[in-house]
This record gives structure tokens, C-alpha cells and sequence, in this order.
């Protein structure tokens, strides 16, 4: 089969043809429909410090996708709850299911996580085989939104971490495709102001279409002002970090009201001076580390949200292309103009 | 009356004859028998840049009391709750009852909190008037215990937010008196292990007598090395970060376990560098500020423990003075070598 | 003033004139503007067992309302908060402050709870004293509208209680004024699926147009089927009790999830016979019984979901008749025809 | 093998020789060496209305045990966390993973839950196949408390569930084992007054023996009126409510302090008259359904609790039996006046 694959330390991928993977017991194999290209494909195609502490190579890259059943293994078909042709998308964290992080609701962690794309053989492929208990039905969800489900789960990791997201003031600072998903998922779930930060217009258009009521570009705009006129003096309830930057944290601790919430998902790559004392105990502020999705919470929510038709994820994406056009998918992430990009992987039948 | 007052901008504090104050319609009258010394008074004490930026002098000094009421103003008399004789402690924070962390169980962060002794007339005085709405009944709690329930609480605060510390491995760094308390109530709440440290050894002693199933001094232990050890390679299911000092930040963000939680309370001088990606985001950790108390969520949890006898404070208590000792008092701390210090204002009748 | 007065044991009100009440210290005096007349206020008339056993006449009724501060005592003037002019609402429920449901967030269950209109002079007046604490200013709602924030918080308190629903399915038991509330206020937090049931139609349109996606007619219906096949087989997430009837409870245990919740506001006036086994224990229900509002969480949540725009309670408004016409209001609510009415006291300036 | 077999339909057991279960590649094959025989265990004996309903034999009997790996499949090999002569416990719910309450946090509510010597064959033989997943090392607990660990889980999660039982007041309502462990579980984790009910006073022996403060018989006591003197007048803070009875469920009602909870594990045999409006609306009351153990969330509370010796269930266990014996286990249980019941089915090596 096709397979997109880092085939040795260096920076680049290469498209190759290597052989199905095998269906284990518990598995399924999965026909790739679509697939989503995220910056940590980037991360691992430019062989950053990361990337080349983390992969093995050869590896086959890719960990957002969705497709179709075309084999069920034995174990798997005994519990009787996939078949063959059943449009599915999967959670691409793989995880042990024994450890204190899997036994107490925090699998996101767990301690021996494996990630599709990373640690074992991805989804930028022509198959990829899953365990069953990973691989959820789509049941009516398009398949190019099911390719875009593990950072929209993020985003709704994001928003819906602590718990009183409905009525509240969001700020979310960064709008990249995550930040975007964000927005939507906030104006979903009932918040009453949705702000949206970035320096980039186009990314703050997109935030508008999924439905933020303020945009602010902090080139021009004095965000931390702005949200305390907008919330009476108070600040935000809740900010949701997806920028990464230094900046952003500052922001983020600056904007957040006394009592409020930061989650954290932007990856920064350096480290941020932390003022504790003014900006952490004195505010009474709840602080958290966004990884992955609950498992599987946040996909429970997701698509009841999707299936209903409260948030939808589409206007984010802003290019499509085939396998074989990989570099050029991620030249325009790396040019910063992008949405989310998808590739076509296999034609849905 | 006699009052320790902050009477100019400047270093020291002053016993003076001040009028008694008058009893509000709300408000009751209370003769002080027992106060705490804080570290918050060491800094008015030397008027740090904390201190000249927020104090109006002249000021009594001392937020932290226990002692009997002698008046009950019109008002509280009609709720019939509080009556002459009563022993009593009370919250030192004043809140306004109306802004949004007040109505939302975050009265602790209460955006107009004026805090006795600070912001207003505290408790180093033969009488203070306080609301009656924070005032609180002894039963049976001895005055001296009642005298130092401020710092105590801030104790119960730090362990039991999160709400998950029955059977949990807890790690206090700094064995100050509130690190002390801590030990003391993470054992009375049910905690599996409690890790202590510090680097003076004589607090560490304290830190035994109050529960510690172990302790560690940075200078000679690798502390996370030894948590990693005693929880099977998991890490620390909560840190108390008592130290407010970037190294003790440090350990915290590195003992603690995937999918943890690390409440801070010791308020620090300078910044701290974290490392947002490796210790706050794939760790899941969550992160939270401690400020004074839950009014009174804190107090319920803080007055039950302590008549069923599971929770003694005194052993923390190494220093009893009277009020005109004060420059003794705040030396003792100074030296680094107290625990919790008393003031003995007035005798108990 | 006038006022609207149980005068003496038996059924019936009428309107008289009484004393302006004073205002104390830490009260305001509110000129009433609106008021909501609610199915308490006709058991009030009716003199039932609950009012013959709990009203103390002469009483002025009424507990819903809201007007223009007038006059603010010497205590809550020092505050600075309230002024006169301030359009305002309050929660009626005055509570102690000090007890242990006070002190660990459930005020709403006060063990010293005086409500306004029953166990002391209520709003069916010119003028009403409040504690300043129970007053909050409308801020740009409607006067309308801040007269029925009392029931309308109930529906809030009801559809937020256990804080999941966000992306659930919840039906709503009953669609009364509170229940019609309950489907608004469940759409506006983002509930996927809302599913009204009542045996009248008039309601059951009231609950259409405020957004319940399915309606049901127990008459007509298989209400529990008709759950199960709108969940894909699982069942309800929330049920919102709000018929207070035996038949209603068993449709409720029936229509809950595996590990669902129903929380109960309708009041029943007879005992319901509950197989704990079948319907609780080994469907791993939660089960919670609704008083009142949370103080102030509700009130908060319920304000900014106002102000933005989210939800709006007026089309459950079927009446509005003048505080004389007081016998005509009682009658439309007794033929179990009117959605929510009101109560014009007097001219807004 | 040996195997305690229900046979056919009908009261009785009988120990057969039946085939060695196969080792399915997720499943290890584990040598019983204790196995606990429960309530449910006598239901099956005797064939009542339940069992005839839900077993379909022959099906080998048990559910509750402990023993020694001795065959590792060759999926769960290859997760390298098992490995034969692991001394382990299981969990007896097999859950299906995939359904809404195993996605959102509540497996021990699975729509598809099969339970061991319930609806497959179970633990009263030689050996048992189990999935890896549900298999948890017993570190250091001896066999005989590992073979219990499925009551003592009932019981955990009991206590623990509503999550504030430090510093509260806990009635457990019934002295059966679980009940006796809840006693045990609510000492180990702070709470400050633990009140045990039973007619019995060989149980209450036990229950004072689990460390319960005070301990009541219904047939002397007004359980009710105790529990408010004990607490000043407010009633319990969580009712654990294990006897299963309507006037166990009355006394709950009452005892139960406003804003207070009741977790129910005691399955009736009948329904209870349940006074809504009363006991559950005016009270503010949360109930909640006990079933089954969190999965793993109480595993990890017991497991830790257990290994720091906060909590030993053994004071419980007043019967041993050989498994040919079991005429006699069930007959002690039958006459109310054993505490937990173990066979001892294969020699420890």
C-alpha cells in the first residue's frame, strides 16, 4: 500500500509503497479516507529537536484521520460492536488501561502512551490497523470532519475543562485551527462573550465565521483592556491558551479574572517567567495542561455537539490536497496562512 | 485600649493607648485573648515594597485572633447567633458580598477584600469590632488553637482543594508553620503518604511531630528522586508548594505525577521560569493559587476535624510573648527558627 | 401603602393599606414596580395545609418582584453598592449566614430560611425592605423580565445542577411557567436534544417557542419510547421533574440513562412509591431535590445568559393583570391555562 | 477442574468436574486460591425471582476471589504488565468499552455488563479465564483480603461517592459486611463521625470493631434523634444507606441533614413510599445508586488505603470454608449472623 513515511533521521517524508499492516485480534483495519495534517507533522517533517528525541524512523507519519472498517479481528468481531464498511474515525493515543492515570479518568496521560504517527506506524497511509477499543463510528458525520476530530477534541478538551463554560466570558488566545475549533465549540456550549486574539487577520476571520463576538489582533489591540471593558472590570472566566507564547501566557494571566481559569494547549517552545505570587495565588487562579482528549469524554461531547449540529468544524479548513502533495501541504502551514489542511487519501466509496 | 500600631511610614510598630473602637449596628465587639504572628506582619514590620504600597498608616497591626465577645451590635443581636461571652475567631478577610467571585463560592478573591490588620484595624489590640457575618463561634476549640485558625485554614485550603486526598500521596515543600499545619491535615483527611521538606531540620522535627511519614532536606536528598521511589515511579499525587521559592517550584512541577496537581500558597519574591510544554501541558498537571480561605467551606471542614480530636495545631506553636514583646516575636520569625508564634494579648477570664 | 395581605386564617387576600415598611441599616426600601404571582401564592389563598401551617397573618404575600430603590439604609450606604434609583430584583430567601448549609455553598437550604411573602412581608405592595445582600441590580433587564427571575432561577438551579449539560439530552416533566423556563434555559446551554412534556397543548406550545426540539403528550404519547428512540436506545441524560406528580417520577426513573440524573423541583402533594433497586441502584442513578437558587451562583449564571441574549423567559408571559385584580390572576392560574403572571403594582418612571 | 456449578434451574449448587476455561490471547488464566461468597451467591442458591430471571446454567457460580496467574495471553503478553505467578484480584464487571457510560466515566454501569458467576462462568473453581483489563495485582494485600476486595470495593465506592467525607458525619445503615467496611473506609478517610445502625448486635460488635464512634439498634434507639444530638442538631452529612429496607430508607430521609446526600447500596426486595416534596425537594437532598465498583477509580482508593494499613477489612471475615462445603457458607449467611464468608478453594504455593 501507499504510506507516507519518515524513512530516516533528516528533515522530509517520502510516499512508499510498504505492506498492509496486519489485523491483530483486536484490531481493525482501517480503509484511510481522509486525514488531517497537523504541526506536529510539521514538527516531525522538518526533524526539529522533538521529532528526532521521539520517532524511530522508518515510521508512517500521520495521527488525524477517519475511513472505513474493511477487516475485523477475532476478538474484536466476538464483542460485536464494528463491522466491516462502518465509517470510523480513532483516538491516536494508545494506552496501557492499567496504570494510575488510565484507572482514575486521566488516560490522556497515561504513562506508556503510544501515539499513531509518532510511536507506531500513522494514518497518512492507504490502511492503518487500530485496536477496536480506540476506533469510534461516525454514525452520519461527514468523513472529512471525522479527519479533524482529534484536534477538534482538543479544542473541546479545552473549553470544557473546569466545568461552567455556559454563560461564561472565553477568551481564546491564538487562532490557529485549534483556536478556531475553540471558538466554535465555546459559542456551542453556551458561553456569553467569545473573544479571539491573533495577529493575523485571516485566522481572526475564521474566528469570526465560527462565531467569536470580539476579535482582537494584539499588533493593534490592547487585549487585556479590552477584556475587562467588555466583562465590566471583571476579566474572563476562562482563557484557553493556544498560542504558545511567552506573550500569550502573559496575556492570559493578565485577562483572566480573579477566581478565573487558564488551560494551557499551545506548545510553547521556550519558557515563560511566571509572576506566582500577583498573577497565580493572589488571583485564586486554576491552572491546566491540555494533552490530547479525555478518553472519552471529550469525544462523547463532541459528537453529540456535531450530530446535533451546534458547532461545525468546516469553515476551518482552508486547503485540501492528495497524498503525494505532502510538501505542499506543509508549506502553507509552515507559512502561516492556513486553516486546517486535509489530505484526500482514498476516494469513499 | 492598648494597640500595636503601624503609626508612620517605616520600619517597626509601636504599643499605643487608641480609643476602643465602636461596636456597628452588625458588628460585634470582641476581646482578644491569643493572636498569631504572621509573616505578612514581619513584612509590614520591616515595611517592604509590599507593605509602604498597601498600608495607611497609622493601623493596628495582626489579622490572626481568638477571644470573647463583650458587645453585639443591634443588628447581629436581632439574628440572634452571637452573644457577650461568647468565645469566638474570625475571618479576617471582609468581602463585599455582591461582586462576581463573591457570588460564585469565590469570596476569598472578593474583587474590594479588606483584610484586618492590613487594610484596616487588626487584632494586636485589647479589642477589635468585627462583622458579625465572620465571626465564628469556638465550642470548645481552646483560644490558643482559636488564635491561629487563619493560618491553620490556609492549611486545610491548600490540602483539600482538588478534593481528592484520601489515600493520595502528598508532598509539602517548606515546613513553616502552614507547611506544618498541612502535614497535619493531609494526615487527618486520610492521605496515604505525606513527604515533608525543608532545608532546617528543626522545622523538619516539626513536620515528624505533625504526621510527616517522611522527611527530606534538599540539601542532602534528591526530593523527587526519593517521591518517584516511595510511589512506585508514579510521582506525587499533590504538591503543597508552601516555599514560594522558584527551586521549590522547580521540584514541585517535577514531583508531581502525571495527571496531578500542585496548589500553591507560598507567595514568592520573584519570578519562576516554567517550562509550560514538558511541566504543565504533557504532564496534564492542573495548578491552582491559595489564597486565604473558602468562607466558609474551609472553616466547616477546618472546626470538624479539629473537635473529633483528628487534627491538633499545637505542636506547631514554639513561642508565646505578650503584646509589648513584639520586637521579640518578630525577630524569633525573622531567625527563621519559630514555628508558629503567639501573642498573649489579654488573659482568658 | 397598599399592599396585598393575608389578613387572617382562612381563604383569600385583600388589598389594604398598611404602613410603609422602614428601612434598616443594612436593608433598602424598593418601590415594586412588577411581581410574579406563582402557585405558591395560590396555595397562600386557598389556605391549605402547607400555608395554614406555616403563615403567621397578617402577611404580605408575594415573593417575585422587582422595582426602583428608594431609600438605602446607613450600613448598606457605606458599602456604596446600592444606590437609590437602582432598578433591582432580589432573592427571597433570607438566610442566616451562619449555619452549616450557609457556610458550605447550600445557603438555598438554610436551616433559618425566612422567605419574603410567607414567613415575612412580601412584595404584593407599594414598597418592600430587603437586605441589601438579597438585592441585585437588573443592569439593563427588563423590569418585566427581573420580576420573575425568582421562578426563572429555579429553572436555571434545575437544568445546571450536576453540570453536564452541555451536548445531553434532557427532558423537561411538566411545563408549567418553570418548566417552560427549563427547556429555554436548557437550549441556551447547549443541551443537543430538549424534549418537553405535558398534558396540555397550550403548554406544550409555550415549550415550542422556547425551543424544545420534540414535545410530547403523555395522553398520546409513549413518553419513555419516544426518549429511547430520540437517544439511540440510552435514555435521557437529565430529567427535569417539574410536575411534582407520582406518574411523572416513574416516567422520569424510566427515561433516565444508565448513570443519568434526574433533579426534582415540582412539589408533590402525595408520596411516590420508588423501586430503589430497579430504578436507582442498578442504574446508577443521582437523584437531587431543588430549593430555591443557589446563592448566588444561580443568579449569576442566569444574569449573563439575560444579557447576552441567550434566553429570554417573556413568551412564557400569558398575563398581566393589576394588584387589585389579584382574585382574577389566582383564577387563571387554577384553570391550569396561564403560562406565567404578572403582577403591575406600579408605574415604572 | 473442580467448579461450584448451578446446574440447572432450581435451588442448589454442586461442585463438578468441568474443563480448564481456555486462555483467550486478551485474557490470563488464573488458580483461584480465595474466592468470598456474597448475598448475591444465596440468591442464586436459592433460585429466587432474580436469579431464575437473569442465569441462564449451567454456569459456574462466583464472583469474588483471588488467586495466582498462571497462563498470559498472547495479546496481554505482548502489554508486558502481566506475567504468570502474579498474585491478583479481579474486577467481576466485563464491560463492553464502547457505550456511553463506560465512554463518560461510569463502566460499573455498562449497558452490556456480563458479571462473573452471574452471566458467565465465575470464580468458586480451580481456575478463571478473565480479560487483562479487568486484572489488577494484589502488590503486597494478602489473598484472603484480595478475594474480598469486590464487597470492600462496594463499599469504597459508597463512602467515597459525593467526595466530602473528611470531617463529616457518616450513619451507615446496616451491618453486613459492606457495611462494616464502610465503617472501616470512612475512618481511613477522615471523616469525624461515623454512626453504625443494625438490629443485630453481633454486627454492631463487628462495626465497633471497624472503628464506628457510636453504634446504634433500632430496636432500642431512635436512630434519628441520635444522630441529631450527635451532630448539634443537623443531621448527618451522608447516609450510607446498605440494609435495603423501606424503614432503612425512612430513617436515611430523616437522618440525612439539609443539603445532605444518601448513597443506597442495599438492594430492597420491595419499593419504599418516598415523601418527595418533604425529604428530597425541601431538603435539598442528592441520592445516589450504588453499583458495582468505579472503574478503576475505587480500585486505586482501595488499593492505596489498603497498602498504607489505613483500612483492613479482615476484622469482617468470620467464616472459612473448603468449597465442597458450600452448603454450610450459604447456610451461615442464610442465618444472618455471619460477617463475610470465605472459601478457600486451592492452596497458596
Amino acid at each position: 500500500m501507499r504510506a507516507l513515511v519518515k524513512a530516516a533521521p533528516g528533515p522530509g517524508m517520502e510516499v512508499r509503497e510498504i505492506p498492509t499492516p496486519s489485523c491483530g485480534p483486536s484490531d481493525v483495519l482501517i480503509r484511510v479516507h481522509y486525514a488531517g495534517v497537523c504541526g506536529t507533522d510539521l514538527h516531525i517533517w522538518e526533524w526539529d529537536a522533538w521529532a528526532s528525541g521521539r520517532l524511530k524512523p522508518p515510521v508512517t507519519i500521520g495521527h488525524e484521520f477517519a475511513g472505513e472498517i474493511v477487516e475485523v479481528g477475532v476478538e474484536a468481531r466476538a464483542e460485536g460492536l464494528l463491522a466491516v464498511g462502518d465509517r470510523v474515525t480513532a483516538e491516536g493515543h494508545i494506552v496501557c488501561g492499567h496504570c494510575l492515570p488510565c484507572h482514575t479518568g486521566d488516560a490522556h496521560v497515561c504513562t506508556r502512551t503510544r501515539i499513531i504517527g509518532v510511536d507506531r506506524d500513522g494514518a497518512f497511509a492507504d490502511f492503518i490497523a487500530m485496536p477496536a477499543s480506540n476506533v469510534m463510528k461516525l454514525d452520519g458525520i461527514p468523513a472529512e470532519v471525522g479527519a479533524i476530530l482529534d484536534p477538534t477534541g482538543n479544542a473541546v478538551h479545552t473549553v470544557l475543562e473546569g466545568g461552567r463554560v455556559a454563560g461564561s466570558a472565553v477568551l481564546v488566545l491564538g487562532c490557529g485551527p485549534i483556536g478556531c475549533f475553540a471558538v466554535g465549540v465555546a459559542r456551542a456550549v453556551g458561553a456569553s462573550l467569545v473573544v479571539a486574539s491573533d495577529f493575523n487577520p485571516r485566522r481572526l476571520e475564521i474566528a469570526r465565521r465560527m462565531g467569536a463576538h470580539v476579535t482582537l489582533n494584539p499588533g493593534n489591540d490592547d487585549v487585556v483592556a479590552r477584556c475587562r471593558e467588555l466583562t465590566g472590570g471583571d476579566g474572563m472566566d476562562l482563557v484557553c491558551e493556544m498560542s504558545g507564547h511567552p506573550t500569550g501566557h502573559q496575556t492570559a494571566f493578565s485577562a483572566a479574572r480573579l477566581g478565573g481559569r487558564i488551560n494551557f494547549l499551545g506548545t510553547p517552545s521556550q519558557t515563560t517567567e511566571v509572576n506566582f505570587a500577583r498573577d497565580v495565588i493572589f488571583k485564586g487562579l486554576t491552572l491546566y495542561g491540555v494533552t490530547g482528549r479525555r478518553m472519552y469524554d471529550t469525544w462523547q461531547q463532541m459528537f453529540r455537539l456535531l450530530r446535533a449540529g451546534q458547532f461545525d468544524p468546516r469553515p476551518v479548513v482552508t486547503h485540501r490536497f492528495r497524498l503525494e502533495q505532502i510538501a505542499e501541504a506543509i508549506q502553507v502551514i509552515k507559512d502561516g496562512e492556513a486553516g486546517k489542511v486535509i489530505l484526500e487519501v482514498s476516494a469513499e466509496r
